[in-house]
C-alpha cells in the first residue's frame, strides 16, 4: 500500500486511545466538527476543499495484515485490540460544506458522526487534507480577485511540499478560480486544463536564442509560448517579431511570449510595443516569476498589458500563511454535548450547522452558528455527505465546484473581496447554542464536585 | 502507480522540451546543478536532505504503458518521441552533498550529469523533493540549536501539506536532531522513534479528568503521559498526584504529564511545584501547541522545567519561511559550460565543487566555490552518489546521517548558531570560476552577433 493510502498516517496517540476506548467499549456515538479557530491576517474568508479526497479516505480506510503484524511487532498493542482493529473500517456519517464555500472562524467546515474509535482514528489525517486544499483554494481565491479576468496558472509543483502537496495545490486552485496549472498529473487525475512553455536550459543549449525559438517552434506548433528573458528580453522580443514571418510560412503562430525575470510592468510596456510595431498585436504576454496577489495587483493596477500568470511558491505553499489554526474536536458523545476549555483553544459544543443571510442585492450579509436542530433564517451550509461510510453521490465535477466557489466571490461583500479587508463578516451565536455551552459546564462542574 | 511514484509528477514543459530535444538528437550529457540562490531572513546555514528520496525517484524513474496511452490521447505528441519516452531510464551520474551536510547560498547541492533529456525531465521533481526535506531539516536544526538538550518531538502530520510532507518532515526534522516523531508511518518506513500520549476528546468522553487518567494508564500503562490541560491545568495536576499511589499499586509508573495551552513558563513551574510536593520528583514535564523556535528559545531561557516539546504546524510547513529560493540549472551542456543571466537570477557556470576549510579549534571558517577540477584547500563536500544510473552505496542509515548534522551544528561559527545572526558565512568565488564565467560570456555574445 503505498503512504498516502497507509491507516498508519495518523498519531500514535490515536492508536493508544483506540485501544482504551475498545478495552472499556466505549464505541458509543461520537460526533467531532472540523473548524477553523481564527482567521490569520490577510485572510478575510476561507474556500473549503479537500471534501472529496477525504471521503475518498474514509471510504477506503483499513488496515492490512502487514500493518496489523506490524503493530504486533511494535509492542503495545494487546492481542484482542489488533483483531479488532484489522476488522476496523468506517461506517459513520459525514454533513459538509460543499467544497468551494466561503467559510469563517468557528464554522464547522466537516461533521463526523460515527463510533468513538473510528471518529477519532481518522483525525490526523482528515486535517491533513481538509487544512491543505482550504489553505490553498483560499490563497487562490485571493490572486483571482487581485488579478480579475486574467488567466491565472499553477507554476508551483517543484516547490510544494511534497508529490501530494503538489497535485492537490493544482485541483485547489483550478477550484478558486485558476486557468490551470504545469503539472502533468493533475491533467491526469483531475482533468486540470494544463499550460506549459519552455525553460531557460532550452534556449541555453541552443546556439542562441532564434536557433532555440524555431526548434521549440517546430517540435510544439501548438499554443506556442516562447520564454524570452534568458538574456536580453527587449533583444529577444525583437527576435520573435523578425522570425514570426518565417513561422508562418511553415504555418506556425507564435501565441504569446514569457517574461520570468526582471521589472515586469517596465519589460510589458516594451515588449508590447516591440511586438505591436512589428505586427503581432495578437501575440499575448505571459508573466511568471515570484508572483503572489499583492505583486497581481501592482501590475494590474499599474495598467501593465499582461494577459496571464504563472504563480509558484506563493501559491503552492500559501508562503505567507503556510498553516491555519485549525481543528477537529469532540462536541458530543453518547449523546452528550461536550467542549474543551483549555485556555484560548475553548469550543462551541454539540451538533452545529451554519446559516447564512443575503442582502436584497444577493450579497452575504451574515451566518448564524447553532445547534443543527435549531432553525435559522437563511441557507444551511452543511449537508450530507456520507451515510454508513457510503458517499451519498457520486463526487462532483470540479467544474461545478469551481462554480460554486466564482458565485461565492462574488457574492461576498464588497469589503471583504480586498486584499486587506479590515472589516469582519459577522457570524453570530444563537442563544441556543450560548444555552447549550452553559449547560454542558454546569454538567461538567457537577460531575467534578463528585469526585472523591 | 501511485501518483507520488509517477513520472508525470512534472510540468508539461519538460515534455514539450523533451520533444524538442529528441527531435533534434540533442541528446549530449548535460550537466544541471541543485543549488539556493539565497538564503531567507532568518536561516544562516541550511542542511542538506532528500537525496535518498531523489536517488529512489532516479532509479525507478520510468513510464508505464497507461501512461503512454494516457499522453497520446492528450495530443501533440509524436508517435516517435512516445516510443522513445516509453523506453527511456535515467542512466545518468548524480554527485551530491550527503544528507544532514550544512550549506549556503549558490552552492550546488546535487549535480546531475546525464543525457540532456533524462537530465531535463527530472528537474520538477528533483527539485521537489530536495527543497522540502532541505526547508524542513533547516528549520528543525534552528530548533535544536534553540534548546539544546530538549527533547523535541514531531506532532506536526496534521497540518503537514499532504501525506508525504508529513511522512518526509519526520524523517527530515530526526536527521537534524530531533528524537523522534508521532507519526506512526514515520516509524514503520524509516524507523524512526514514536511518541504519544493522549487528546483533549479522550478526556472528554469520560465523566471526569481522573477517570479518564485511569483508563489510559490501564490501556497504555508503558511511558504514560498524561494530558493535563483539558480544563484546569493545575488541578489536574494534583488529580496525578493523588492517583499515583492507586497506580503505582497496579505497577503503573506516570512517566510524565503534558501541557497543551497557556503560559507555558508560567504553569511548568507550577505543575512542577505540584508534582515534586506530591513526591513525583520523576515526573517529566512534556510542552505543545502554538510552539516554534523562538518559543522554545524564550521557555529555555526563562529556566521552565520543561523536559520536552512537541513541535507541529511551525515545523511541519517551515511557517516563517515555507519556500526557498532555491533552482535546478544548466550548468555545461556538449562539454560547453553554460550560464543564465536573467536580471537578478544569473547563476555560475560549469560544474562546480565546494571545498570547506576548518579553523584550529574545528569550526568552519569558509567554503571556496570553483570548478570541479579545481583543487583547493579544505574537505571537499559533493561525492559521487549515482553513476549509470544505480546508486554507488545502500543508502545510509538514518543514524549517521544525523551524526553528520549533529557535527556540521556543533561546527558552525558560533555566530551564525544564534536565531538572529547578523554574520555571514564567507563562500568565496575561486579565480578559475570566475575567468569561466567571462568565458561563457564572451562565446554568447560572439554567437548573438554572428546572427544574421
Amino acid at each position: 500500500m503505498h503512504p498516502a493510502a497507509s491507516p498508519l498516517l495518523t498519531d500514535l496517540y490515536q492508536l493508544n486511545m483506540l485501544q482504551a476506548y475498545l478495552g472499556h467499549g466505549q464505541t458509543g456515538t461520537a460526533v467531532f466538527e472540523f473548524f477553523v479557530r481564527r482567521l490569520p491576517a490577510r485572510r478575510h474568508f476561507l474556500l473549503a476543499a479537500g471534501l472529496e479526497q477525504a471521503l475518498d479516505y474514509l471510504e477506503a480506510l483499513h488496515f492490512t495484515a502487514e500493518d496489523i503484524d506490524w503493530l504486533r511487532q511494535e509492542g503495545g498493542f494487546t492481542d484482542d485490540f489488533l483483531d479488532r482493529l484489522a476488522a476496523l473500517r468506517f461506517t459513520g456519517n459525514v454533513d459538509a460544506m460543499p467544497e468551494g464555500t466561503v467559510f469563517f472562524a468557528n464554522e464547522p467546515v466537516l461533521r463526523v458522526t460515527a463510533p468513538l474509535p473510528q471518529a477519532q482514528l481518522v483525525e490526523t489525517r482528515l486535517v491533513n487534507i481538509l487544512h491543505f486544499q482550504s489553505l490553498i483554494a483560499s490563497k487562490a481565491a485571493r490572486m483571482v480577485l487581485a488579478a480579475p479576468g486574467a488567466q491565472l496558472v499553477d507554476f508551483g509543483l517543484r516547490r510544494a511540499h511534497g508529490a501530494e502537496a503538489g497535485l492537490w495545490a493544482a485541483r485547489a486552485s483550478y477550484l478558486a478560480g485558476f486557468a490551470g496549472t504545469a503539472t502533468m498529473l493533475a491533467r491526469k487525475e483531475f482533468g486540470i486544463p494544463i499550460f506549459g512553455t519552455m525553460a531557460h536550459s532550452f534556449v541555453q543549449v541552443h546556439e542562441n536564442e532564434t536557433a532555440a525559438f524555431l526548434a521549440f517552434a517546430h517540435a510544439r506548433p501548438d499554443h506556442l509560448v516562447l520564454l524570452i528573458d534568458t538574456y536580453d528580453t527587449e533583444a529577444a522580443a525583437r527576435k520573435v517579431v523578425a522570425l514570426a514571418p518565417r513561422l508562418r510560412a511553415d504555418g506556425i503562430r507564435v501565441h504569446g511570449v514569457r517574461l520570468d525575470s526582471g521589472d515586469l510592468v517596465a519589460l510589458s510596456h516594451s515588449v508590447r510595443r516591440i511586438l505591436d510595431n512589428g505586427g503581432l498585436r495578437d501575440v499575448t504576454i505571459f508573466a511568471s516569476g515570484g508572483l503572489d496577489e499583492d505583486a497581481l495587483r501592482k501590475i494590474v493596477d499599474g495598467g501593465a498589458p499582461i494577459d496571464g500568470f504563472g504563480i509558484g511558491t506563493s501559491l503552492t505553499t500559501s508562503f505567507d500563511v503556510p498553516g491555519l489554526d485549525c481543528a477537529y474536536k469532540l462536541q458530543e458523545y453518547a449523546g452528550v454535548a461536550r467542549r474543551k476549555r483549555s485556555v484560548g483553544k475553548a469550543t462551541w459544543p454539540g451538533r452545529k450547522q451554519v446559516w447564512r443571510s443575503f442582502g436584497p442585492d444577493g450579497r452575504m450579509t451574515g451566518d448564524v452558528l447553532s445547534t443543527e436542530d435549531d432553525r435559522q433564517p437563511g441557507e444551511p451550509l452543511l449537508q450530507p455527505a456520507m451515510r454508513n461510510g457510503r458517499r451519498l453521490v457520486p463526487p462532483p465535477a470540479l467544474a461545478e465546484i469551481r462554480e460554486r466557489a466564482a458565485r461565492g466571490l462574488a457574492l461576498l461583500p464588497e469589503s471583504l473581496r480586498r486584499l486587506d479587508a479590515t472589516a469582519v463578516f459577522p457570524v453570530t451565536i444563537a442563544p441556543r447554542l450560548v444555552v447549550l455551552t452553559e449547560e454542558v459546564d454546569r454538567a461538567l462542574a457537577a460531575h467534578e464536585r463528585d469526585l472523591p
